[in-house]
C-alpha cells in the first residue's frame, strides 16, 4: 500500500471521531453579527486554539477590534513549500429559529435520501470545510508523521460580517502569512459527483438605508391621506432601482464592469443549468433583458439585492400606524474593476435623489470589497484540480461565484500569493438558511481530498512555482 | 347656585379621585390585537362591571367569539330620553417599547408647558374619553341623584381590531340597543380651545398581502442575481399603487366616490390648517394632484396607506440572504358609496396582475366597514353643539375625520339611530404611537362636558326627535 493510501485509509477508519468532533464544533453559536454571538464566538476560538495544540501546531488566538483570529502553524521546518489554509468559524444568525426542523446549535444526524445529513447552523458553512482540512491533517500526522509542508492555518471570525477586521490584521502580519500558496476552504462543488476551482469572484459592499418622514408614527386613519408615508417612499426607491428585467437604472452603476472573455463565456455556456442550480428556481428572477444565461447572471454580471425590509407594524395584528420611518437593507455584488466606494457614492446620490421634500434619509455601510480574479492557469490550480480529480466521479471545473471571501482580495492584491478556492459546499445545503445540513460522506470524501491536495503539495519546492 | 353649577362644581371638587380612577384604568395592558393582551382585557372588563356596579348600574359583561363587550343601564325608569353611550377599553399594541420615556402601562403625570400630562397607552384613545362619561354620571348622581335620562353604556374591547364581534352583538341585542340617540365618545377636538362634533367618518378595511417567492430563504451572494427577490416584487407593487402625486391607480378604486358638497368644501377650507395638523408636516404627502386641500385630503377623499413592512433580514447584523417572502399591511380609507369587498376584489387582482411568473401571494382580510354620514342638521347634533359651545372657549364644529368607528355604521344603518361623535382626543396625544398622553385640564372639562350634555338631554322627551 501506498502511503498516500494508507493515509486516505485512515481517515475512513477514522470518520467515526471526525464526525464527532464537527458535531462539537457546530454546538458552538459562533454568530459574529449579533452582539449575543460574542459568547459563542469566544468559547469556539478557544476550542480550535485547543485541537490544533493537540494536533501539534503552535497556536494563537489573535484579537482584534472585532472578533478573534485563529492562527497556527507547524512548528519544524519541513523543507517543502509554506502554504496557507484558511478558513471561518464564524457563522450566519439562526433565524428564524421556529423554521428548523431541529435546533440550529443542537446538530442532528439524520438519515435521508440514503445520505447521513447533519443539520445546524454552520454545517456547511463552513465548519466542515475549515474540519476537512484539519482531519486530513491529523490522518498524515497519525500515519505518515510530519506534514509535507509548512502549514499555516489562519480561523477567521467575522466572515459573515464581511471581514472588518482581516485588512488590518493581514498588514500587521504579513511576514507570518507570507506563503507559496493559499487554500481558502470556503466555496462549492459544480454538483455532488464534480469539484470545482472557483477563480471569479465578486466584489461585495453592504448598505442600510432607513427613510425617516418629518414626524413620528401617526394614526393612519388620521393622516394617511396627508403626510408622506415612509414605507411608500422606500417602496419608490427600491422600485426605481432597476428596470423590469432586473437592470440596475443607477446612473454610472456598470462603470468598470468588464465582460466575461469569450472563451470563458462558451465554457460557462456549455454547463447544465439545472446542476448548476441544484433545485432552486430562477423563474421571474431578473436577466438584464441582455442575454445573459444564468451562469453568466451568477458569477459575472454585478448587481443590487434587497436582503431586508422593516418599517411600521410587523407584529401578527393589524395596527393603523403611519410609520416615521422605513428601511432596507441591500447588498452589491461587483465584478471588474468596479470599487466600493465609487458604488456607495453612486447609490447614495440615487436615494437622495428620490427622496420627497421634508424626509431624511440615514445610510449604515462602509467598507466593502472588489472583485477578484484567479490566475486560472497556475501549477496550483493544476494540482489541486489533478488531486480532486482522483477523488470525485466527474473531473473538476473552473468557475466563478457570486460570493465573497474578503482574504482573497487580500491576499492577492497586497501579498501577491496565488489563492486556490475550492470547498465542498452543494447549492442545496441550505446555507444562510434555516435547516443548513451536511453530509458525512460529502465530509468523509472532502478529508480525502485535502489529504490527496496535501499529497501533491509535497512535489512542490520552497518558494517555487512548478 | 343652579343645579347644573352644583355639579359642575362637583366635578370640579372630585378631580383628584377622577385622576385616581382613571391611572388605575391605564394600567391595564388591554391590547386587543395580541394573544397575550388577552389577560389584560379580561382583567379590564371585570374592573370596569365592578365600577359601573359601583356607580348603581345594572351591568353585565358579553362574551364574544373575541373579547367582550361591558354592557350596562340605569335600573329605573327616568322618564327622560334613551341614550346610548359608546365607548372602548382595548388599546392599540405599545411597540416599540424602548420609545417610550416611561412605561406604557405604568401611567405617569408629567407637569409639562403648564400642563399635567397622564402618559400611558389609551391615555388619550381612548380610556380617558369613557371615563369623562362616568365621572359625569357620578357628578350627576353625586349632587342630584337619579339621571335625567334612561341611559344605556356600551364599552367594546375589539375597536383596535375593526371591531369583529360588534355586528353580531349589534343583531342579537337590537331591543337593548333601541334608544333615540347615541353618543359615540371616541374622536377629537378641532384645537385645544375649539371642540367638535364629527358627521363625515370614513370606511375601513385592512389587507395584508406577502410576496413568496419559488424557493425560500437562499444565499444572496450565489442566487441574488438570477433568482427572484419578494422584496423587489413587493417594493414594485407597493410602489404602482400610487402615481407620482398619491392618486391610486387600481382601477375603479374610486367608484362609488361623492364630491364634498360645495358648501361643506368652502366651510372646510376656511379652517386654519396648521390647528388641524397641530405640529403634524404634511411635506412631501400625497395631494392627488387635484386641487383638493389637506383637509378635504383627510376628511372626504378616500386613501390606500402602507402600515407596516417585513421581509428578510430585520435583525441589527448585515446577512447575505435572498428571502423568501416578504410582506406588507395595507389599511384602506373609504368615503360615500365605496365597499368594502368590491374595493378589496380590485385590489387583489392589481396586485395578482403585478405578480412575476414563478411568485405566489397570499393574502390575510376580511370584514371591513363603509363610509357614514350622519345627519348635522337634526336637534342632538344642536343640543350637544350648545352644551359644548358652554364649556370651551370657542364653537363646535361640524367635521370629518379619516377615522373609522364601526358602532357608527352598525347604529346608523341597522338601527336607524342618530349618532352624535363627539370626544376631546388631540392630533398631538400621539395616539397609536409611543409616548400617548392626555392632560388633567383637558380631563375636567370633558367630564363637564358630558355634565351639560347630560342637562341639554334633560330637555328632550323619550321617542321625540326635539
Amino acid at each position: 500500500m501506498s502511503k498516500l493510501d494508507a493515509i486516505l485509509e485512515q481517515v475512513d477508519t477514522n470518520m467515526s471521531a471526525s464526525v464527532d468532533k464537527l458535531v462539537h464544533f457546530l454546538t458552538f453559536p459562533s454568530v459574529s453579527s449579533q452582539p449575543e454571538g460574542k459568547e459563542g464566538i469566544l468559547a469556539c476560538s478557544d476550542w480550535l486554539k485547543s485541537e490544533l495544540g493537540k494536533l501539534g501546531f503552535d497556536v494563537q488566538v489573535v484579537e482584534t477590534a472585532g472578533h478573534p483570529l485563529v492562527m497556527a502553524r507547524t512548528g519544524s521546518d519541513s523543507g517543502g513549500v509554506k502554504a496557507l489554509f484558511y478558513g471561518h468559524y464564524d457563522v450566519q444568525p439562526a433565524e428564524p429559529l421556529d423554521a428548523w426542523i431541529t435546533p440550529p446549535f443542537q446538530p442532528a444526524i439524520r438519515d435521508e435520501d440514503g445520505l447521513k445529513r447533519i443539520y445546524a447552523r454552520g454545517a456547511s458553512d463552513s465548519k466542515s470545510q475549515v474540519w476537512s482540512v484539519l482531519e486530513a491533517f491529523r490522518a498524515w500526522k497519525e500515519t505518515a508523521g510530519d506534514l509535507p509542508i509548512d502549514a499555516i492555518i489562519l480561523l477567521e471570525g467575522e466572515e459573515e460580517t464581511g471581514s472588518p477586521s482581516l485588512p488590518e490584521f493581514v498588514e500587521i502580519h504579513r511576514d507570518a502569512l507570507s506563503c507559496d500558496v493559499a487554500f481558502i476552504s470556503d466555496s462549492d462543488m459544480w454538483s455532488p459527483a464534480r469539484p470545482a476551482i472557483t477563480t471569479h469572484l465578486k466584489g461585495l459592499l453592504h448598505e442600510k438605508v432607513t427613510i425617516h418622514a418629518p414626524n413620528g408614527d401617526l394614526h393612519s386613519g388620521h393622516f394617511g391621506n396627508v403626510a408622506v408615508n415612509p414605507v411608500r417612499v422606500l417602496a419608490r426607491i427600491l422600485a426605481s432601482i432597476h428596470d423590469d428585467r432586473g437592470r440596475v437604472t443607477i446612473n454610472g452603476f456598470y462603470d468598470g464592469v468588464e465582460p466575461v472573455s469569450p472563451a470563458l463565456r462558451d465554457q460557462w455556456q456549455a454547463l447544465d443549468i439545472t446542476e448548476a442550480l441544484s433545485g432552486v428556481s430562477v423563474a421571474g428572477g431578473p436577466d438584464e433583458g441582455g442575454g445573459y444565461g444564468p451562469i453568466e447572471l451568477m458569477w459575472g454580471r454585478p448587481g443590487i439585492d434587497f436582503n431586508g425590509l422593516v418599517g411600521g407594524n410587523t407584529g401578527p395584528g393589524e395596527r393603523s400606524v403611519l410609520p416615521g420611518s422605513a428601511s432596507a437593507r441591500l447588498s452589491f455584488r461587483l465584478v471588474g474593476r468596479q470599487r466600493p466606494e465609487d458604488v456607495r457614492a453612486k447609490f447614495r446620490s440615487f436615494v437622495e435623489a428620490g427622496l420627497p421634500v421634508g424626509c431624511r434619509v440615514e445610510f449604515e455601510g462602509c467598507g466593502g470589497s472588489s472583485a477578484v480574479s484567479v490566475n486560472d492557469a497556475g501549477p496550483y490550480v493544476a494540482a489541486t484540480a489533478r488531486a480532486l480529480d482522483c477523488e470525485w466521479a466527474q473531473p473538476t471545473l473552473i468557475k466563478g461565484t457570486g460570493g465573497t471571501i474578503p482574504l482573497i482580495e487580500l491576499l492577492t492584491n497586497s501579498l501577491n500569493v496565488d489563492c486556490i478556492v475550492t470547498g465542498f459546499i452543494l447549492a442545496d445545503d441550505a446555507i444562510h438558511a434555516p435547516n443548513e445540513r451536511y453530509d458525512v460522506e460529502r465530509l468523509r470524501k472532502g478529508i480525502r481530498s485535502w489529504v490527496r491536495i496535501l499529497s501533491e503539495l509535497a512535489n512542490f519546492k520552497r518558494g517555487s512555482n512548478e
